[in-house]
């Protein structure tokens, strides 16, 4: 059985071993430099993890960690580029460092590559895996189209919100723990457990990155604090402090939205969500789905063992603080 | 035995029943609305007139010509962007209509649905298939680079500009016909006789496209003529005509391209390639490409009546006045 950190490992090794390719310079070097940015790799991880619960082979399954990490990455590449994204993990985007027209073209490159890895999958897998790749590849960017249809929209509901973060962010984890469970050869039925439980991983994972924005440390976040709110990012801490503040507390909100001076801005706002306790009603939201995930989980048929890796991973996403 | 006529009938038939999806509304729009500009269809025909050739049942390849012709115009919403261009088969594009945020996304749900429809292909061919897709996938990314990589690079040589439009425009293809023979379930060398065809039809193809920017008639090409000379794109003309020009016609070329005014730019450069004889070269150059790929059709092994159908295509994109 191998530990969360053994599973990392293997999987960064098997990443830095791969080669995107070579020529053209400008194509490859921008894929490898977000490739190498790091970040949590959540989604493989979370995918060989489930592998491991189904017994499955952790080398059959790792093709499809690294399409799926790939492919998160391009959405990443592409998603800079629409919010106009000037640092990723502490470093310059590649629409920064390169441009717009480079960051198109390597992301549309390292979504056929990922669709090469997962080529490499066992051929009884395949048709399966990639009917689950696709759709989630589809609703992925489904998800964006309503984050970017909300910019400029005047209402927008908590349920819609809701819709929006399942399809952009909840979708791909909740796909990644299915395929792993699939490539491993487990019932449908076990392979739709842990696709639900992924939904919930999911929405707590983004309602926390929301809740982070604001409420998070900047030092370590790799990502200035507050600036959802100084783009009046339509956040679930945002939908939920106005449909929960009195008359006179929207008032001042709207008002504090409307500063123009960018630290004023977020400090104000900031302080208004603590007067709304709007990180409390986040963390009860939290809480919610991460008791759903645990139900689904003490559910799923496999060792107590392999089971208290995924349990210790989704704690680590939930509890952070960065 | 379908005719031509037969062949793209039942394709935009079946393309036009084909629903690429409803909601987001501003996601699914502009792909109904790129997928509906028409275009000849051509990478689709000619791999289900490769599939034919090879006596293949042609509804078990209609999802791959689905999918070529989805991710052709994947690559058209995204090189749109790169190129900034306004218009394509007469209308306003994508990224002109709406804007260039919603072009990415849509090409991104393109390219993603190009793969949905080729999951739809026979079990026993899909793993070949994939890897042939995704092979050429990613070489028309690698051309595209190279071509943006042409627009600031002081030097090019025809040489590498014909490794460029072979990725960009040839392997599609080449791709294609392959694909259908392969679908089809033909050999391996067959299938090749198909690809390196193919490579001679893409390669004619786009000098003729270079051609024709310069030397086509206008009204009904559904461009401008000479939009490669006013943006000083370095296409086959224009390192030809540099190639085989003399030391004055070279210095009154250069003089031509420095022009502000864009018609008289355009004028005294078309002028220039009149006396340089660059258009003759083309013609030569394309009819070089024309008689390889008819020695490569005389070899492969299926019936005349098929064959003709082929040639008649071929005969046609070459001879093509728009």
């Amino acid at each position: 059985m191998l530990s969360y950190k053994e599973i990392l490992q293997l999987f960064e090794e098997r990443l830095s071993a791969y080669s995107y390719g070579e020529q053209p310079q400008r194509l490859y070097e921008p894929i490898e430099y977000i490739m190498s940015l790091g970040g949590k790799r959540l989604r493989p991880v979370l995918l060989l993890t489930a592998n491991q619960m189904c017994q499955g082979n952790i080398e059959e399954a790792m093709p499809a960690a690294m399409a799926i990490e790939s492919f998160h990455n391009f959405t990443l590449l592409h998603d800079d580029i629409m919010d106009k994204s000037e640092m990723r993990r502490g470093k310059p985007t590649v629409n920064t460092k390169w441009n717009d027209n480079i960051a198109i073209l390597a992301g549309d490159t390292l979504l056929a590559k990922a669709y090469e890895m997962m080529n490499n999958l066992p051929a009884k897998r395949l048709k399966e895996s990639l009917e689950l790749f696709t759709k989630t590849a589809v609703e992925v960017c489904e998800g964006q189209q309503y984050d970017m249809d909300f910019e400029t929209a005047t209402e927008v509901s908590i349920e819609e919100y809701c819709k929006m973060i399942r399809l952009k962010t909840a979708v791909l984890i909740a796909a990644s723990l299915k395929m792993g469970a699939l490539i491993a050869g487990t019932t449908k039925e076990e392979q739709n457990k842990f696709y639900k439980l992924g939904e919930e991983i999911g929405m707590a994972f983004q309602i926390k990155d929301d809740s982070l924005d604001v409420f998070g440390q900047q030092a370590a976040f790799g990502k200035e604090t507050g600036l959802d709110i100084f783009t009046d990012k339509k956040t679930f801490i945002y939908l939920n402090a106005f449909e929960m503040a009195n008359f006179e507390t929207k008032k001042a909100l709207k008002e504090a939205f409307s500063l123009q001076d960018k630290t004023r801005k977020i400090k104000e706002v900031t302080a208004l969500y603590h007067k709304i306790g709007i990180k409390e009603e986040a963390d009860k939201r939290i809480l919610f789905h991460h008791n759903a995930a645990s139900q689904i989980l003490s559910s799923i048929n496999c060792s107590q063992e392999s089971k208290d890796i995924l349990k210790k991973i989704i704690h680590t996403l939930i509890d952070r603080e960065v």
